[in-house]
């Protein structure tokens, strides 16, 4: 058995709130139950979440997208004034706002968005920060070099992790030229994952997929998609367009990705949070 | 300090394979900072996720959708063989397949999908089990009894709950008429939470919101949608069409409600997970 002081010890760990939240004595019981305690039920350990951050752009038809790609439209069906109650219908593309590419949108017979096995779903974050580089260079990339130095810091990069790029784009959203910041050929420039660090995510860690703050997972400026062709083919998904990559912690928080599970679908429009 | 049993314990606990993977030494000392460890980073306390259970259906145009409302239409737009990849479009209703009700679908001014908070979308889950009921009878809905018998047996219903019935209904999703089980005057049968149990919830316990596995919170010969009228313009969320609810413990499971966050929306299609 464990002294009752351990016990006290998570109550206060978790803060008395969270603790009371969370199944109180029930949960600590649970996360204890190895010194000794028993469980009353199968329910399994309560999670003690102390923190929730969303990761998600509000989505609606100015928020920037792929050249060539139509916006959400969204379509009032439904009214209190007329019907009682309020519904609307959206023309939504798989690829606007903050949204998911499941592996099939580059990987012919790989998983669609009702594939992806729900434990994916779940993942350890990995953030790598280049925010710094990306203000004076918007080719910036995610180097081989920037995940060797996050597992200095903080150890191996966890099986099943999601890889998460914070370049600072975010602040650029409010404005679709800002944010495809798109030169006079027409060619884009915003920070993306290099085809080398996608390469040794793939071959040398096992990952669920990897996130951006900005329009593509490859850079902006990227001709040949080498990081969707490297990644999505092998049932890796991506997400980009995500925001307040700031508010969350380089390791030790989970993502959630919730990506609608719609037969046979390329991606979509997605709520994605993480809490730790 | 907490003696080193108690670490190993509690690597234990969670069985190797997800201690490693959770983070390992660095996620017990967190779970134990409270006995007196340090951390090196600020990064909180990694999740200890043994179980991920999907309760999403997968959604397509013949899923079932309440009378008058027209289902999903996906439209392809890209294909490896034009264009290289592969994306589709989806005219897609607000209340299709396995999908959320936000506040504002039947409260003016409540929140919009957008608006919820997204520490709302993380909540306990407390299960109710009403199978055995709705097996003789269609009209079964959930009792202040079937609530308070829950609480007999796993304590007082968590601050921030989502209440979920369990009928057992997903094993019609196949058949549209089946799941609507509608009568010759066109009503339709099937099990819901009583106006009681919602009012319960509403003003003697503080929930995020309720869900169930069949088309409507509210139970199919309904005539006044009580529940509706009675829980969402509090801003409670509501969820239809779960999945694998007899997959999931009683108690001690978390849900996350991966609603998409498209602006004014009254809903939308969505992932929901649970984790224990």
């Amino acid at each position: 058995m464990c002294a009752p002081d351990v016990l006290a010890a998570v109550g206060e760990r978790l803060g008395r709130r969270e603790f009371l939240k969370w199944g109180g004595a029930a949960a600590a019981a649970g996360i204890l139950a190895g010194c000794g305690g028993s469980r009353a039920s199968g329910a399994g350990v309560s999670l003690r979440v102390r923190n929730v951050q969303g990761l998600t752009h509000t989505l609606n038809s100015a928020f920037p997208i792929w050249p060539g790609f139509a916006p959400i439209q969204i379509t009032n069906v439904r009214s209190f004034e007329k019907d009682g109650f309020f519904a609307n219908t959206w023309q939504a593309p798989e690829h606007h706002g903050t949204h998911v590419d499941a592996p099939i949108h580059f990987g012919k017979g790989a998983w669609s968005a009702d594939q992806i096995p729900d434990q994916a779903l779940v993942s350890p974050v990995v953030l790598i920060h280049v925010h710094d580089r990306a203000e004076s260079n918007p080719d910036t990339q995610v180097t081989v070099e920037d995940l060797r130095a996050w597992e200095r810091q903080h150890g191996k990069i966890p099986e099943g992790a999601a890889v998460l790029m914070h370049s600072g784009w975010e602040a650029r959203a409010g404005d679709i030229n800002s944010f495809r910041n798109m030169d006079g050929k027409g060619t884009m420039h915003f920070p993306g994952f290099s085809k080398e660090a996608a390469e040794f995510l793939l071959k040398e860690r096992t990952i669920n997929g990897i996130g951006v703050d900005t329009l593509s997972l490859d850079h902006g400026a990227s001709q040949d998609f080498a990081v969707h062709f490297g990644l999505l083919p092998a049932n890796k998904w991506g997400i980009e367009n995500l925001a307040n990559l700031a508010k969350i912690p380089p390791a030790g928080a989970t993502l959630f990705v919730g990506l609608p599970k719609v037969q046979g679908a390329s991606g979509g429009t997605a709520r994605i949070l993480a809490v730790w």
